[in-house]
């Protein structure tokens, strides 16, 4: 069952794959660059980076990227930086003192195919190389700038903080809601908004369409959050490349902890809509890719 | 006893105090707006940056800023992105899974005082944080990338995985110097001749001056960690402010453990030497700050 008609679907996920294709080639061209004064941290950063994934957020630099009407050349950086960003924050993520995962898109985490001091350096190459690429772009401030703001203590850092730290069960019921959406909005969708805002900035984008690309990022983050939250809920290892059920095992705050699958779902149905206008403010009409990801986002809560 | 003739002593030690003050005032603006979702992460990042130190690294960005003719205004964001950066790696090399340090600069480290998880995050977020203050300063693109090559892969990051990685035992004695200086280049000299040149290039400084910051900087830094080697064998808790001995209670790989306690005496006055001549080259005259400086660093070997 999807909440796409059959058009959009295949439309999107052709759009996907081409993304992801785009992206990798991308990523394996920075990896290439890597050499440092030993082999292995080269080597644990391009396991991390060039391990798959979904490239979604690459993928959405290149897209507002061209929306702005920029060649997609202009995106190359901005797009591997905010991947590589992405992937630090999964390497972390993943070590024994935060989620303690073995697994990472099918692949063994660098904690358990090297050592943990290596997942830990190897997290913080991958961050500082990523502004090392902004910062050979034309507007590199106002990118690093972004790409700071998104990733750092008001964003995604702060967010993976507080995600340890909230402790759903002693607040409240009524105030649930607001601190699973404040983990979700500076874990996860800081960096979408920052993807778009990134891409809409390096096509050369203006005024106007430059908030409203933050303003689709953010709400497609939360959309992503919200499904992502579920899926752990509802899917298995094989479609996740990680150990599901963890987020219930560790008592994370969850959307579903919050609302139940079901009130889950409904946030997740505002979301897309909040989505869509967004998109509609940026001049993205139906049919464009930005506008069919939010139904292929929303239909895999099914 | 000391290397340093009276006055140069008397003069250096006020130079530092006056950057030490200079640099504290700064970094204390700076961790006023650290603002997150949490409150312990914000408050992790100002007990590790606020926690004291030599702040060497800021009074050399802003001594060179000033040698190139610039306004110690024109320092202030470089010399706090680059403290940010030597912060966050003390942070993240006292780990558990680096050197499993409890004491940083006479207070507990961040993972005794909260927890690794903590630790981790709170020098991710110094790191990022870092690149957003360098991000709103002119020539910012220049400036980000001294700073993400000095502490990058190539440079100090790759330094720490090296200094992990090397097992000085297993190395042929011809080759152990050669060893013990690639760790100390990226690990320790890049960050310092990162110092002087973002300085330089702050303040306005073009051509030959350029590269000969660099160089001073790289000197000293050789030169500051063959002693910070040293002084792990001779030094005391009171005095490091860290307990000492570690280095060769891990096996790592310092110049004494390569070059015996006298060996490495000597090299650091070859690296005292070129230091100087590299001052020279930028036209830092003899009772220049620079100059007493490695006079200092040397001074500290006995």
């Amino acid at each position: 069952m999807t909440a796409l008609e059959t058009g959009a679907g295949e439309r999107v996920e052709r759009w996907l794959e081409e993304g992801r294709r785009w992206s990798d080639a991308e990523l394996g061209k920075a990896a290439e660059a890597f050499e440092g004064p030993g082999s292995d941290l080269a080597d644990a950063m391009r396991h991390a980076l060039l391990g798959g994934g979904k490239r979604l957020r690459p993928s959405l630099v290149k897209l507002f990227c061209e929306a702005a009407g920029g060649d997609s050349q202009a995106a190359c950086a901005p797009a591997v930086a905010i991947e590589m960003i992405h992937t630090y924050s999964l390497v972390h993520d993943d070590l024994p003192c935060m989620d303690d995962d073995d697994m990472r898109r099918g692949l063994p985490t660098i904690h358990r195919k090297w050592d943990e001091a290596t997942a830990v350096l190897a997290g913080d190459a991958l961050l500082t190389e990523a502004f090392g690429v902004l910062s050979g772009c034309s507007q590199a401030d106002v990118l690093c700038s972004i790409l700071a703001q998104a990733a750092g203590l008001a964003g995604m850092v702060g967010g993976q903080a507080l995600d340890l730290q909230v402790e759903l069960d002693s607040l409240p019921e009524e105030k649930r809601l607001e601190a699973v959406e404040l983990v979700h909005a500076t874990k996860t969708a800081a960096m979408f908004s920052a993807a778009c805002e990134l891409g809409w900035v390096a096509g050369g984008g203006l005024g106007e369409g430059r908030e409203a690309s933050r303003a689709y990022g953010f709400e497609l983050g939360m959309l992503f959050q919200a499904t992502d939250d579920m899926i752990d809920v509802t899917g298995t290892a094989d479609g996740l490349g990680k150990t599901p059920g963890k987020d219930a095992e560790l008592s994370r705050p969850t959307l579903v902890a919050a609302l139940g699958l079901e009130g889950a779902r409904e946030r997740a149905g505002e979301r897309a809509s909040a989505a869509r206008e967004a998109a509609d403010a940026v001049g993205l009409a139906e049919g464009h890719p930005a506008n069919d990801l939010v139904g292929l986002l929303l239909a895999r809560t099914h």
